[in-house]
């Protein structure tokens, strides 16, 4: 089903919709219980809630295909992830909160070390502090190019962002890492007629780095891969006529949600804050994107108590968020993150559908055993907005 | 899967099958039991033949997309909704039982008021009778123009259907409402350069029927939207090489089934007729679409309990239907018409697939809660047909 198809349906409405997603929300059960950490958890709100909606788990990407958060949330967003594709490069400049523009071209970037003959001898630089990244960025920043205006941002440790800003930029570009030591980083190639510009661009920016940080050692050289140019993703306010919000303490959401055209509210660092920012602006968005990250974070330390302890914190805001009197609201997560794993993994999200019209179904509590019996089956995650939309009476009848 | 495919791997039987569809199957629970329809309504017949049965919850066009009868009726009878999609123009006309021919451009037309100036004054013109309509329709029959044959035919009220008949007629048309009062009819454009002609040849009809009703206030003018063509479908019994029979009393089904290709059947008005009419012609035919219309009328009604009384009067059939032997009976609906919502919406619908080889799952009972833990999973409605043959036992092997 096509974006464009969807919007020829979209009706205007003045239901409010809430998509919560409970980052890396899907576990496995702990080996000794038998029970994973939706089961284990106490969380009467979101089971007693599961009860009067209908549920499901959510596919993001593909059978056995672990998304990454950018995938994870393009699906949530309706996006099909396989279509619109995010570059590393881009997800690097969203996740230090950078204002990427259309048609920007991104990359991610390592200081490294290289001895006098050019060659790597430490792809990371002994992994200086991000302190000293910041002042060495702030040097590269220094540097002028005829065509391009260009940001250095580091990142964290020795890795960087390095954002190019102009007319007819290509992200079609080959990375610099040899992936090796021994040898002198890569130029970089053009993989697409179209990018040779820009690859000139790029390599006179290298030569450049190269003369500034000669003295800089360990520090003294940089490789770049990722490359990608910002996606033209379809804006999410326009896709479904809603005037949409994220509410996000953590950057790397607010700029996905950012890349599909929602307004990112300002909010504090924890979830409180974001609850209070929810509420704090409720008359004035139909639809809000709610980020919860905890759980992502204890299951990819693998630490499976602790994502017992994140859900259970989480299940206490539900009443929260329910007394705003949302139209609709799904919950959900952008993949696995199941602790016995310490890291994403391709186990597909239970998710939930509660509106007045939601139909239940016999799922009877919120875990991953359960969902799977529910009445949305196992679906790709881009078929969860439709649904939300039908939820909300915003789609009109197909056909006569 | 395309059609194609599959037609290569149809084999020969003498197999029966019968496709019931439950007009508006589907339903949602009653606020204050917490039980749909289907789980109100007294249904053992179906209760029984479920836990015999493969089941499952029909997906029809899309997720959240709430299907109109007639992309409902196309996905049951194995197209695609969204790539064979019909115009409201088209409906409209099989909607009165008009024999629509292979390139016919219908359109809906309404009565209305214009003033003076040639303003529209009231887009309904006081929703006049259909006896009045009648003659006015009668009347702009009268016209005559080169290049095409012309009917126009009474639909309700103010309501009609126009239908144009030629060589190289195209639907590409725009509509002539302007969906406001004040303003005087648009003159039909062409969508597409080819549709030039037609776009012409409507305009003169326009403008003729102008003359003829000056004089006809309130009805003194006529709104034309919807204009589409015939499309083109593969012939249903060519497709699945079975000789195929449709038994509905309402014309919009025969309609949809004649889309098809199938032969439609003569019956009386009530579903008891339509089940002899079955019987009668049980010999003739290897394919059976039967069509029961109670169940989607009390939903649109948004009377729970005559839809749960539709239910109930519908089992009380299946005896008879079972008696006939068939070897395939596949029981499900066009789209789901929850009494609550007084209209058809985007739940996916019941099914239960019957034959010796479905392969019964763990489902007890006909409804959406029950299917929806049925090995059939969420399926979209083009996928039946597939299973149905399969059950019939009329396709081969896909390689050795």
């Amino acid at each position: 089903m096509e974006l464009d198809f969807l919007t020829r349906l979209v009706i205007p409405n003045t239901t409010r919709i809430i998509l919560l997603s409970l980052d890396g929300l899907g576990g496995l059960p702990h080996p000794e219980t038998g029970k994973s950490e939706l089961e284990t958890a106490r969380i009467p709100q979101l089971d007693a809630l599961a009860a009067r909606s209908a549920c499901g788990l959510i596919r993001h990407v593909g059978p056995g295909i672990t998304p990454g958060s950018g995938p994870g949330h393009l699906g949530l967003f309706g996006y099909d992830p396989i279509r619109f594709q995010v570059g590393r490069g881009v997800l690097e400049a969203l996740g230090i909160d950078f204002e990427l523009k259309p048609g920007d071209v991104a990359a991610r970037g390592n200081f490294c070390t290289v001895d006098g003959a050019g060659r790597i001898t430490d792809r990371r630089a002994g992994r200086i502090a991000t302190e000293l990244a910041r002042s060495l960025c702030a040097r590269l920043s220094t540097i002028r190019l005829d065509g391009a205006q260009l940001f250095v941002e580091p990142v964290k440790d020795y890795r960087f962002a390095l954002v190019l800003r102009g007319p007819a930029l290509s992200g079609k570009l080959g990375e610099t890492d040899p992936q090796g030591l021994g040898v002198p980083p890569l130029p970089v190639r053009a993989l697409h007629p179209d990018a040779e510009p820009t690859a000139s661009l790029v390599n006179r920016f290298v030569e450049s780095a190269r003369s500034l940080l000669a003295g800089a050692a360990p520090a003294n050289m940089i490789l770049l891969r990722g490359f990608d140019r910002l996606p033209e993703l379809p804006a999410f306010p326009e896709v479904f006529r809603m005037k949409s919000a994220a509410v996000a303490a953590y950057p790397m959401y607010r700029g996905l949600a950012r890349l599909g055209g929602m307004e990112v509210l300002k909010t504090g660092p924890s979830f409180a804050d974001e609850v209070t920012a929810l509420r704090q602006q409720w008359e004035a968005y139909d639809f809000f994107f709610l980020h919860y990250k905890d759980t992502d974070q204890a299951g990819e330390d693998g630490d499976f108590d602790a994502k017992v302890a994140a859900l259970e914190r989480l299940d206490s805001f539900v009443p929260e968020i329910l007394a705003l009197r949302p139209d609709v609201l799904a919950i959900t997560g952008d993949h696995s993150s199941p602790a016995v794993l310490k890291g994403h993994s391709w186990h597909p999200v239970p998710a939930l559908l509660w509106s007045a019209h939601c139909g239940a179904d016999s799922v009877k509590a919120f875990s991953e055993r359960e969902c799977a019996g529910g009445s949305l089956g196992v679906f790709p995650a881009h078929h969860l907005m439709p649904l939300v939309l039908a939820n909300g009476l915003r789609l009109t009848k197909f056909g006569a």
